[in-house]
């Protein structure tokens, strides 16, 4: 039972590494669906993200970020996302994020395009995924 | 019609960019499905992948590579890979992995757990997914 917690703590968390620069990081996974009739202006905002975003993103100790679209065998569309956080308080970033003008702005764009997972955790918008293998 | 001729190629090769450290590496988002009955075994597999496994991915250049696992709106589960491949030869690389006998029977294992998405291209088991974003 006590190692399912640890297990259940770590995929909320995200888990911990080493990058390759050796700096220690935790690894994210996430996924929501798209909506098939936004995929064209998904796509190109995405190609072209405001500068704000990028540096706010930085700003909040995320990197090696990566959004990937695939439609799935039920027809619907998917975005998974991957990223390495490489701060010290996740939560606290993510705040500083939310507050950030901005990137709310953003997310008002992008939001209306999206589809969360239905399992998804309260406060969650993206599903952060379970990882079940990691190799350096 | 060149330029989505481009875009395509690069969703097929994976695309390319420079890690953490400064090396060139392409990335890779892959996608298929795994058996709900399964999952328990694939999990406590994959927390404990053969040594010989793990030294052949690194010898077929692919670095940062971890597999999640989620459970999308059609109530079937998905496993979805992120990696990073650092040689000059992909397709070599992936000929040299399918030809090491200890690979080979690596996936017979898993091959009957997993159910490859049926839009994928030919020649592929996991799908290649789409890039539709990367910051550093």
């Amino acid at each position: 039972m006590k190692k399912l917690i640890l297990i259940l703590m770590l995929a909320a968390i995200g888990l911990a590494g080493l990058d390759c620069a050796g700096q220690k990081v935790q690894r994210y996974g996430m996924v929501l669906g798209v909506k098939e009739e936004k995929i064209p202006e998904y796509t190109k905002i995405h190609a072209d993200v405001w500068p704000g975003i990028l540096k706010m993103i930085e700003g909040c100790n995320i990197k090696n970020y990566s959004i990937y679209l695939h439609q799935l065998d039920d027809g619907k569309h998917y975005l998974f996302a991957y990223f390495e956080y490489a701060g010290d308080d996740f939560d606290a970033d993510m705040e500083k994020m939310k507050d950030d003008p901005l990137t709310r702005k953003w997310w008002d764009i992008c939001e209306p395009m999206q589809i969360p997972i239905k399992n998804r955790q309260e406060g969650e918008w993206w599903a952060n995924m379970k990882e079940v293998f990691h190799t350096i």
